[in-house]
């Protein structure tokens, strides 16, 4: 097996690993060089940093402080890379920790982080979920059993003084619209809970005022939670500084598209398997501003799907203007409608749409004033035949297993 | 074969065809009845009723009246089906009209319509696709040919008066936030260009100044433009007045994910052979809004895509929140730019996204402040390689040739 | 739509059409000539010329005279086809006739033509499958309906002198190692039955005295009866004679691998439209010896699949060699006593193997003594679920309908 | 993770480990018992102990003393398992052994073992595979590249006395009508180099002078080389014993349809994580004689592939009747011509053919005298474009890398 330069131990805290980080900084040193065209193997921890628990209680969910983080394992420098080249990443393969094979699922409370759905699921829930080699299952959301399609949530590179400025100023613009709303609009730089990796002293406190926060998506990939971004897929990702420094965590062992649950995918601690080649001068000669990737040959594949139209009106009938957002919150409303019907309550089918590999498809966004989005349901993950018939549904869940709770403090 | 209950006769006008209409309103007559269990056929106008033609010019894009769309084929009522019923449909093939073995794609003006990218390209343009049996390519993009997944861009039952109405005053509400906006932000109804069907004299002229335009998306389906909807698929749609009343039109040979050149897809006229079933009372049974489906075990499937990312912010570096409109229309433009470095102009570019059966997927909708959106180009589509590699792109096209423009009057 | 060059007319004797023939023979007249780069439609018979019926009596099937077959459109000339080129054949479309939307399969008698299982089959059966667009069922076989995987079972260049006096060595050889075998080893040319298109006269007798019989696969394609050799797919056929003579017929709506019932797959009149290209002196550019192709992109795809195994002991316990076709036969035996527990009678299973796009995989040819066949059953096709379990199979069908069936006379 | 009831220690012979065998015997004691319902993994020895090693000469596979094989892990007893019930085994996930990343496939000489094309290749010749992740490639066969379809080639429960009986009596006869025939027809009990798991004294050298050998598959499975049997698949047993005895070993890496290269596919160390059921009496429930399955979720797919057709008429002109293992071969040999065309040497080709997920499907069992069959070529394994053009082939590889080859002694 090729060398693991990042090890990550589950039983000590993420602060204490000095390859770790938590925020965007060009400052943040590299922890490990790698040739292009080597491969090697990086730990990684749950997001979390496994403050999440495998047990029967939303309380962890409902009392995380989300400052924390991604913890991410990295950066990693790539000798010869240089801003304007593209770093090539083949991910040759994921996986969860030996000593850690489960996941999480849960919605934060509105109150703390909220999600796509928080307007109908506003408290913490969790739910727990096995893995079975290549499948996965879980005590809370009994009747669903799926492969994984592995993947990282988070990978990127360190951005530059100049775009972590950009993204800065741009986020901070946007909580000032309205800065106490709940939950908020963005997350900015905050020092306090940041983990710089090797920096220390007042290098350390300034890179900490400084780093971007690790939510959201951005120009160098980052926190894309694209499911389909898997074990075996080929990424170009834009290089910003010299040595790229690239970073990774938030492994997810399935996911629906969108995220929806935000407390999120199937969140796990593992590793990845990596190999770097570089593209000199890449980004300009492909015109290049987000990554772009293959995905991998290898991935579960249903052919059998049930998929549920939205359209940019609100569960109020209010009318949004080719708003995909909107339409596709509407299509996952009505496939947990749909799934009720069968004895799953409303949080269980919130839960298979956040975890399973449902699709989510941009179908129209030009017939104005409405623009049309659809959530593909596969049928094959469930015990049972979800699909509709002239008989009408089957209960085929009594109510006996629901999802652990916790209301608001 | 089954009787084609439909038929249209392209050197005649739609207008001239009392089985055709081009707005929703539940007063239209049904112009056949059908049982449960039947199959029959509907030939079907493309959505301009004839106005787009074959040649090499954009005129015709930058003139069209836009308040004649879409001419629909029906409505046929079936025996049986009683509000809140499931009318099961069948789209058991789908095919050009044997005389009209091409179709079109364009950008309309943004003074007349626009599309996704109207800012990028803000004028006329079209280009023109032949089909070869199951494939298709045009003279106006070359390097590229494809199977058709063929499907109707519009298909929906008859609405009843009060959702009717609730249409028209919700999308009333929207355009009064901005009456002048060009282009409009929804359409009102319209009477002088409605074509009710058999409806005549004063019924007809309540009816043409009620009816709701046939742009939108909306509860009953109608103008979904989901490319997987194809000849194959089953759907089950909400039923709102006594025999259901279902309407169809605008074929597509294909289309992208989001049909974002909006005029439209590759437009065709056609005929569908369609089969009927009812489940009573289904609304109710399965907790149906908007419709759902099953998509055909027979398309065409690329195994190997690139994958271009866009976020929510916009081109001028604008933050939005949770924006997936904006973060495909990123992608989109991403995908663009990737494309023109292989020779291809902008326009060339932008009609394929909007063309070849791509995917637009909503990757991350809670990682605030970005949502994640990616579009899929199937590379096999292309006659020449477009991967990325360490030699850069080759200029597969040199230019000679374009597609027709035509500058606004 | 392309000009059709050879049409049928199912009212009138395949002998009176003079652009159709049934033997290959190196001296038959192209009908018609072609260039490069040209589509066009052809129009077939069924294979046996409309000898069977659309009836639920079996007495056509026993009672055929199999030297009649098969019926062949063409040959069709390629402008400055050469022999030693490739002919390159895009199959761009193919349907059923519009007036013949139906399809056969059966089991010869084994007095007669026999089959796969005409051991275990030995009498004249027939089933009627009836096309609804993409798709089909039969009124003789409940419980399955599938879409049409539609292909050509014959289609190929004409032979050479050379060629064709190989194939006609050979055979006969065959048949003299037991002359007399029921069903015969193979089948000698015989000139009364002949029908040798356009040529008339002493020409004629000549020809039909020596012309191979159109039952084998062979080097030039012909018989192949593949059934992912569909519309779409790209073939690379050898050119042995100049202008290289492409004929086809015996179109499928449906086959499985093997066509194990022989008579046939779901057997069909219809018309393919092709597009044929030239490469100069292919054969030995490439090292051709037989048909190369690639299959199409859009095809009927089931991911769900219940596999059977067999391998080469024979029904008697008879220990066989490496030898795959026994091994098959047991895998297809095994499927049958399997559909049988869910209520099929043995002729409705072996009908189901011999026209569902099932998979017939050659999974071990190498471990002495025993090949290892697979068949892949998909599961995707029936309307009730036959994956085992352990509350034992459920009777679906309760024998009421059967297949016709007429005893030897 | 779970427990993993049977560890294999790579530096250590075969022979020493009690919880492996090499023959099928009823004898052979259970290692380690588990209940229905269990999931545990169990590690084992590439098929031949570790003989065939990592370096670059082929001495090992010309001189392996074939008696030796398989070496397999088991036998597992399940608790509560009866003869006539069917065990159902799900394949959770299998990998190779984190301290053994590579796999060898090779050419036996003709005159030790052979393989499908021996008269063609008939010295010992081998290749190394090297595994990155879910991917592997060659040091002596360049330019392809591609995942892991990861199965075990041999599976099965122990046989009781009968059938073992049955075995040993129609495989000697077989050998008897040829006796002297290199290689031989098939392989007899042979005790000096039996290994019988922890049968000692007396019971073990009676057991071993009985013990069917494990090279042909059987009603039981066994050998069967099934590429699809792969990770995530489920399989149904046929019990024949109390408790089952669940043996495996011979795992593949990849391997393409009939493992015609013999040693073998790309054989590998490894682990299995399994988990068992059993359906009581599922043996007459189901009509079963031979194993069935259900192939998994996740395998890498390639949608194009190159196929070539094989008939059978053999290399020699020689007319077969209805013979798939010979128009399997030609199939075969067809690709390899065609792979020569590009630079490879016949070895190279014949070694791609036996370790790439290559296809072989039986296409024509019926058309007198001829079956077909077809070799399914993917053509995203290689580095470069292998597809026919009017242009010929390219030669991408100039011949310097070869494959070991050692000549008979």
């Amino acid at each position: 097996m090729p060398e693991t330069l990042i090890k990550v131990d589950l039983t000590q805290s993420a602060y204490e690993n000095d390859m770790v980080h938590n925020r965007w900084h060009p400052d943040i040193p590299m922890v490990a060089y790698v040739k292009p065209g080597q491969d090697f193997i990086v730990e990684t921890y749950d997001w979390t940093g496994g403050f999440i628990k495998n047990n029967d209680s939303a309380d962890d969910v409902r009392d995380i402080d989300l400052s924390i983080v991604h913890f991410l394992s990295g950066p990693i420098g790539v000798e010869g890379a240089e801003p304007g080249d593209l770093l090539v990443v083949d991910l040759l393969d994921i996986g969860a920790k030996p000593d850690s094979q489960w996941g999480f699922n849960g919605f934060f409370s509105k109150q703390n982080g909220g999600g796509f759905l928080t307007d109908h699921f506003p408290l913490a829930q969790k739910s727990i979920w096995d893995f079975e080699g290549m499948f996965t299952k879980s005590r809370h959301v009994p009747g669903v059993r799926f492969p994984g399609l592995i993947h990282p949530g988070l990978i990127g590179c360190l951005p530059d003084p100049k775009l972590l400025a950009t993204w800065n100023e741009r986020e901070t613009a946007l909580i000032a619209t309205n800065p106490t709303r709940v939950p908020g609009l963005a997350n900015p730089p905050f020092g306090p809970t940041a983990h710089m990796g090797r920096l220390s002293g007042a290098a350390k406190d300034k890179a900490a005022a400084e780093g971007a926060r690790t939510v959201p998506p951005r120009e160098h990939g980052g926190n894309c939670d694209i499911k389909d971004l898997s074990r075996g897929s080929k990424i170009y990702f834009p290089v910003y500084v010299p040595g790229a420094g690239l970073s990774m965590g938030d492994l997810h062992f399935s996911q629906g598209d969108g995220e929806i649950t935000f407390c999120g995918a199937i969140e796990m601690a593992g590793w990845v398997h990596l190999k770097v080649e570089v593209i000199k001068d890449g980004m300009a000669k492909y015109g290049i501003k987000n990554p772009i990737f293959k995905p991998s040959p290898i991935v579960p594949r249903f052919d059998d799907h049930l998929i549920f139209e939205g359209i940019s009106v609100d569960e109020s009938g209010g009318q949004h203007y080719l708003d995909v957002t909107v339409a596709y919150r509407q299509a996952c409303l009505n496939a947990i409608e749909y799934l009720k019907k069968f004895g799953y309550s409303g949080a269980q089918a919130y839960s298979i749409l956040g975890t399973a590999p449902v699709q989510g498809h941009i179908s129209g966004v030009v017939d104005v004033p409405n623009a049309c989005a659809t959530l593909w349901l596969p049928t094959g993950i469930f015990d049972f035949d979800i699909n509709p018939s002239a008989a009408g549904p089957t209960q085929y869940l009594d109510g006996s297993v629901q999802m652990p709770i916790s209301p608001d403090k």
